[in-house]
């Protein structure tokens, strides 16, 4: 079996993917203002900072420095982004990232679907191919911080909080 | 100023390091058993797996694969030892580590303290050093996941559970 009949027959995928070198693959069809678009997703570190800044300001995140974004992406064990082809061009309109001690455990962050793509599945999606990928990798303990608007979304994913009353705690600087 | 020089009026060690290539640190004094022991710390990713694993058989730990325990060390973004000197050996006393992304966010892993060593400070000298290498490195968000009954101890160094309703989270493999 070849490595691409291997992956397609173990995701969802409907098509071919449209560039293998870069892992792109089609995975949903939604419809959106009345037309079905494609929405793709990829496995790759290289991702374009302007369009991963355009992403987050559309969800109202607090701008950070485009370079500290590229050594904590270049620094991440898995980045996986979500685009739609509209008009020969392509929208990024979901990300997610996960460090790692690439052994035991993953932690993930920055998990974000453009507002006008919420709510299609989109999330799910994402976050299904964030966890098969760790899994992949044999990686058990995967961890996460959730804002408490989006506690439920990530239970009905699996995740639990607090388990056993182990707490998720912070330090910032003073 | 030379390195050194800088580095002690930086830090809170008493003596010069004993081996300043591996940077190891004689960091605090204690008593134990009527004897007075030197406790150094060491910044360094190159750990006998055979003494950690004997240290986290000492607090019950599940064991772990050498192997994968070897691959998590690698690929922490810092790994911090205690050990102290006794007739001429060395002995692991405690540990720990942390993911990070090397920008924005770290997560620590796997703090342990000998339980001959515990109640001595030596946890929070531990933690300190762990908090103030995060830093200098402009880490802004260090996390953690505490048992229950340690959420008291890291509340004492500055960690706080919880914040703005935010929940730790974990996803298991059925």
């Amino acid at each position: 079996m070849t490595f691409w009949k291997f992956f397609f027959k173990n995701t969802s995928m409907i098509k071919l993917p449209i560039n293998s070198i870069e892992k792109i693959l089609l995975i949903k069809q939604i419809e959106n203002k009345g037309k079905i678009l494609d929405i793709y997703i990829s496995i790759d570190h290289n991702i374009n900072l302007y369009d991963l800044e355009r992403l987050c300001d559309a969800v109202g995140w607090v701008r950070r420095p485009l370079k500290k974004v590229k050594i904590a992406i270049d620094h991440s064990f898995l980045t996986i982004s979500l685009f739609c082809k509209k008009n020969k061009t392509k929208q990024l309109i979901g990300f997610a990232r996960a460090t790692s001690d690439n052994a035991f455990n993953a932690t993930i962050w920055d998990v974000v679907i453009h507002p006008e793509f919420q709510g299609k599945g989109l999330g799910k999606a994402l976050m299904d191919q964030v966890i098969k990928e760790l899994r992949s990798s044999d990686i058990s303990t995967i961890t996460l911080f959730a804002d408490p608007h989006v506690v439920s979304f990530y239970k009905n994913l699996g995740f639990i909080s607090d388990p056993d009353g182990v707490k998720g705690m912070f330090w910032y600087p003073l």
